[in-house]
């Protein structure tokens, strides 16, 4: 397994700043642990908010901890389902991404940007990176060998950081693609 | 563009039996063709059922002509949403695949086989599939090179007939991992 990447599936989910988190759960709410993610200091939450479209409406988990910008994970399946445009970006780049608003039990948020496609990636930290031959940005290919669905995936950024830990994440319409469910691992074609 | 075979992406929809159509739209409905499909004498039909899950239900259009067996194909995100099984496999294989409920107009329809998540596949007629240098139920590889989110679909099944168009077929899950909207082309990669 040691050339292999294990690739984790990511749900629809939110990041939120701590103004949005005050407005949708309350002032001095903080965020409740449900259980922690492969990133280092990163878990998905019990907190839920209602993302809404013009079309129709989801809920999505929040993931913590609070960030610097409120950004809306969705998968493209979720995105057309409520009517909102999700433009595929790395996290983090949300400028000029999708529209929508944020429910929540205390109040509402109206984002003008913020909601995206997650860039597929692997998250390295430096030693990982090393040992696979890559660097910050590089862009490789991720071959899956599933029974029935295999597939290479171009186009995964690779993020070097010492906060990472070795992981691929995909959204759940590309876990889908590849019949992946469970445990898989991913292997690196350049 | 001769070296490439168009994609046309498949939404959920439903195949059904002459004794569904009477249950479900009553006796003596006859299928409304909204639109002509790829392949020659299928169409989209202005009929909808809803197929109903344990968790959910949802909309989906019923493809026309009439077939032997009744057949509902959903992309994993929609068999997920409604709480169904959907094994991946090919059209007409569903022995032992995902139950649901139909719901029309006129009646329900209790399946307790016929859910399914296509298998991708290639739609040739005999000098196409002679030109490629492929046979049937060979399986293949396809590159399909978006902005963002290329990549090469494994496990793709040939199928030749001379009832056959040249197009291949996917699901939305699967078009959506391949950032594929309008109209894209793919390439056999052996």
């Amino acid at each position: 397994m040691s050339d292999k990447i294990l690739i984790e599936t990511s749900a629809r989910h939110v990041h939120v700043t701590k103004e949005h988190l005050a407005i949708l759960f309350g002032e001095g709410h903080k965020l409740t642990n449900k259980k922690d993610l492969s990133q280092p200091g990163q878990f998905a939450c019990e907190e839920k908010v209602t993302v809404v479209g013009p079309k129709n409406s989801l809920k999505a988990s929040i993931l913590g901890p609070e960030r610097p910008e409120t950004q809306v994970e969705l998968s493209l399946t979720d995105a057309r389902s409520i009517g909102v445009v999700a433009p595929v970006r790395e996290s983090g780049d949300v400028a000029g991404s999708g529209a929508c608003k944020l429910v929540g039990p205390c109040g509402e948020v109206e984002l003008t940007e913020g909601v995206i496609a997650a860039k597929r990636h692997i998250h390295f930290a430096p030693a990982d990176a090393e040992k696979f031959g890559v660097e910050d940005k590089q862009v490789v290919s991720v071959k899956v060998d599933t029974d029935g669905r295999s597939l290479i995936f171009g186009d995964v950024v690779c993020r070097v950081s010492p906060k990472y830990a070795l992981a691929m994440h995909i959204d759940t319409d590309e876990a889908n693609a590849a019949l992946a469910s469970g445990e898989i691992y991913g292997e690196i074609v350049k």
